[in-house]
């Protein structure tokens, strides 16, 4: 079975349990004669995806309790990975969900790490900085320390003031970067893959 | 007396005790013959500013023990204005900085308000939606609320965390905004001013 995540720029895909990223064009080249099961979040490609015969949109499929209505389908997909938990999904955008017992609690979205990074350097040029670990324990004293600080530690502070001791899921492009700071996070670039198998399950049991 | 501020993109002054905001140009023209006691971010005014002759460069006066060398003049006059507290100033950037009995703690920067709105643009149309009052009390459940929260919440989360029961003081640009999720900050425009006004009392007791 192939499961395919298309995002604002790129593909992803597991392929009988192997993931791979791709430009869309190439996913559609390469496995038009599969059976697919697709979730889309950018709206150029619908016509394309929907045309294939063999493809099918799990869009209508993913029933997260307590969503709504503009939910993004990636987000719901992340969400239904686990029955609860602290759902990140950290890519262009870093979003933060909430799932206790199958039921939607609500999320936020924050800017990606790499937007963060453009705008400190749109900011001043002083604030162009490499994006680096920095320790949380203390507060910095040099301008590199403060921008990786005023990047991350936010965050951080967010997802640990929302947590109540849930589970903390993280999966995206910057997801191990996030990861780093817990002691306790499950980093998995498969969560939406999971949401998506537990939707057809759920559908075909 | 005047106090000067000279910001990246506009002049800040104290005028007999009254607040002015004015294009550098325009504060160099109509002051030029009176004492100022000046701070300047901006090289581009540096020769300028140090050009008139009873203008004074308050740089080397603003003494803050802790501090590093790079740290912003602004940042330090700020610092200044209180023996101890978190000091704010939401501006293009929005910076965060810890005094504790006169001794500075370290700090960080955070990108400013019209910044994440500019980020969020970026990313996608979805997300360009108006800074509007959020409650934190309760996750969203909407995307303008989950990006008005992902901007606000994430800021007061790390205030707070590093907060230690300090008097909080707010200014610049965006003070306002942000002194409105605490119950107990206080909101001053005047911060910058109280710093450069305490560093010459220092100098001349």
């Amino acid at each position: 079975m192939i499961l395919l995540d298309v995002g604002n720029t790129r593909a992803h895909l597991s392929v009988d349990g192997v993931v791979e990223h791709l430009p869309v064009d190439e996913a559609i080249a390469r496995y038009h004669a599969r059976h697919v099961h697709y979730i889309n979040v950018n709206p150029h490609h619908a016509d394309a995806l929907s045309a294939i015969a063999s493809w099918h949109d799990l869009d209508g499929d993913l029933h997260l309790p307590g969503d709504y209505p503009t939910m993004g389908v990636d987000r719901r997909a992340v969400c239904l990975a686990h029955a609860e938990g602290i759902f990140i999904d950290a890519g262009s955008a870093i979003t933060v969900d909430k799932v206790i017992k199958g039921r939607y609690q609500g999320g936020f979205i924050l800017p990606g790490l790499a937007a963060y990074r453009r705008m400190y350097t749109a900011i001043s040029p002083v604030l162009d900085v490499p994006l680096e670990p920095v320790t949380l324990d203390a507060l910095p004293t040099t301008t590199q320390d403060g921008v990786n600080f005023g990047t991350m530690a936010p965050i951080i502070a967010i997802i640990n003031t929302i947590r109540d001791n849930l589970p903390l899921y993280i999966t995206g492009g910057d997801g191990q970067t996030i990861a780093r700071y817990f002691d306790d996070a499950t980093h998995d670039e498969t969560l939406v893959f999971q949401g998506m198998q537990n939707a057809l399950k759920r559908k075909n049991p």
